[in-house]
């Protein structure tokens, strides 16, 4: 299923330019600040705002876009102010970071900038939420992912499979891992993936159903890699699967449980979440595609008898899933009615009442061989 | 701080011993049944009490036992006839696991045994609670592991640092695997700890901290491993510890946050939990001890301005930690009385607030040399 894409010099050139566009970035912000200052003029910075209000799904390129409304953060504002000494705070340790070449995760950021101001007895933060907002306000602002100025996010997640990683020194295929698979690190910004001979990514939502698919040697016999996200994909994953797409010209496949869970799980890995709109360049895969599991699913195979019962966050989920744009299409609509009428959902490892190596022998090599994806 | 032990003889033995044993234990039971049967009688089978009643804190061996109280579970008495079923539904799939050599999860087991009854409405099982308690059951009946018996829990963590494993035809050393280390499969049964030159293993609790340490060089220039068990130890990195202990005399240090839950889960590596207390033999290392975090921490490091308040669970947690058998001694009271007290938790990133090398280059190899540790 193999596609050639012309995606190879754009994903290149981005990497190489990370460390210096992102100090460059950095220090022109802070340098139109001191400007402003000089000139007597009270600092301000100019940021997108965030919310649904300011994001457009765009049609050509199946991806969230930040729309072009802007506010003004102004330091004598005294609505402003905190937030504006906040931001300063933390673009001046992010580009602390990048010019040492370290990196920290968030919490250790909110951490390492919490104290008190002067003799007062107010905290620069209260709490991460407040050091959150302000990374999640820089990456809008200058257009960068946290991770490019070396913000980590908690990791999770591995991947098992013929492909050749090269990082801090090491070169390693992640197929010679015995049953483990690489653990992917927060920030995956300096690896380098090297060659592979697959032909596509299959992500799976749960370890568990990684672990059944690597003892069947699913990715072997299907020239495959096999993503494990553990849950909602973390950025570190979701990061991954972009590059993998972008640099090998890989498709993505995702394979979750059959419910609003799993099918929001496919979102932010496809499109990216509403919140984060203007991250969705390098970190969504707007061409992943959906093998399983689906409502139908329960009749083509007869799982009527191992369903589980929606609770209330599932039926709330689906009435949000309903009116996302990328899932405005025929096939999505009726699965996620098919849902809220029957009123259950089905997960992955329910395939093993049919028989343990039933999934890996029958279902995924199936589906995938038929194209019979959601899009 | 190493030292070498009688342990690895003991280790090598019970894993040579894992197949057949299960294999033996589990057709012994089945005769045993059907040798009643046979002569007439009502089936049943013995079953090693759960609960507190039925477990002793070993004193010399400091690990809990499991006491000697048994419970008859009879087919023919209506109260017991559905767990009967189950009981022995579950122990055929896991022979027949063992005998195929196939690994399922837990969840799959349920799944795959799922079904109704003869031409009844009733099923084998209604929920995955069910099925486990089972599991559980039999692991106590039979003096083995779920693993031994190839049931595998979900998994988690990774380990990182210079030791080579053999998994699957595979050899690799998990100081070569860049930034990220090997992702440490659920069931590890299989897997050969071959050479490592390292003094001890360091567990912590945080992906986060983990990755700090990594970008520090923590575990090559202190010349350790590093365990990431991402919040409670599952099973397989519980194993790790253990095996890495036996097999290896390796000491085993665990690093968590300085709060209830934290601590519980240094408890639970070190001792094993009080509900799966049968387990404690191959599953806990008696012998770790704990480097930090403490509330001892936040004066010497002067850490007040980065604590967090307690919440409701913690102080819960608080009262029955003070309880446990392996915190009865002077250093472990006093830490949970003053925590009690302070009404504080400090997590380990608030280390952070020094510097981002701190913890890497002077909190743990200063504790470590000096061993300033909790028993």
């Amino acid at each position: 299923m193999r596609k050639k894409s012309p995606n190879r010099k754009r994903a290149r050139k981005r990497k190489v330019r990370n460390i210096s566009e992102t100090d460059r970035k950095l220090v022109k912000m802070a340098q139109d600040v001191l400007r402003q200052i000089e000139k007597g003029h009270p600092p301000s910075v100019e940021i997108p705002q965030r919310g649904l209000s300011n994001v457009i799904f765009d049609d050509d390129s199946r991806i969230l876009k930040m729309g072009d409304k802007t506010s003004k953060r102004s330091f004598l504002n005294i609505a402003h102010t905190r937030k504006f000494m906040q931001t300063m705070l933390v673009a001046s340790y992010a580009q602390k970071l990048v010019k040492d070449d370290k990196h920290a995760g968030i919490r250790e950021l909110y951490y390492a900038l919490k104290h008190s101001v002067g003799s007062s007895k107010e905290n620069t933060f209260e709490e991460q939420g407040e050091s959150n907002i302000i990374i999640e306000d820089l990456e809008r602002m200058l257009d960068l992912l946290r991770e490019q100025m070396n913000l980590t996010a908690d990791r999770r997640g591995f991947i098992y499979g013929d492909i050749e990683i090269f990082d801090s020194g090491d070169r390693f295929n992640a197929s010679k891992l015995g049953r483990g698979g690489w653990a992917v690190p927060g920030n995956i910004e300096d690896i380098k993936l090297k060659k592979s001979n697959v032909d596509y990514v299959l992500v799976v939502e749960t370890a568990a159903m990684s672990d059944r698919l690597i003892e069947e040697k699913f990715p072997k016999d299907n020239n495959c890699l096999l993503v494990a996200c553990q849950g909602q994909a973390p950025r570190g994953i979701r990061r991954l699967l972009s590059r993998l797409h972008l640099e090998m010209d890989l498709p993505v496949v995702v394979f979750t449980d059959g419910d609003p869970y799993g099918w929001y799980i496919y979102s932010t890995i496809k499109q990216g979440s509403i919140n984060l709109a203007y991250l969705s360049n390098t970190l969504s895969v707007p061409k992943a595609k959906f093998v399983g599991m689906t409502m139908d699913d329960i009749e083509t195979y007869d799982l009527k008898g191992v369903t589980e019962k929606l609770k209330d966050l599932d039926k709330k989920r689906i009435e949000e899933e309903l009116k996302y744009p990328w899932f405005q299409n025929r096939k999505w609509q009726k699965q996620l009615q098919k849902c809220k009428k029957m009123g259950v959902r089905i997960e992955q490892q329910a395939l093993a009442n049919k028989s343990l190596e039933f999934v890996a022998k029958e279902y995924l090599p199936e589906k995938i061989e038929n194209k019979n994806f959601l899009p």
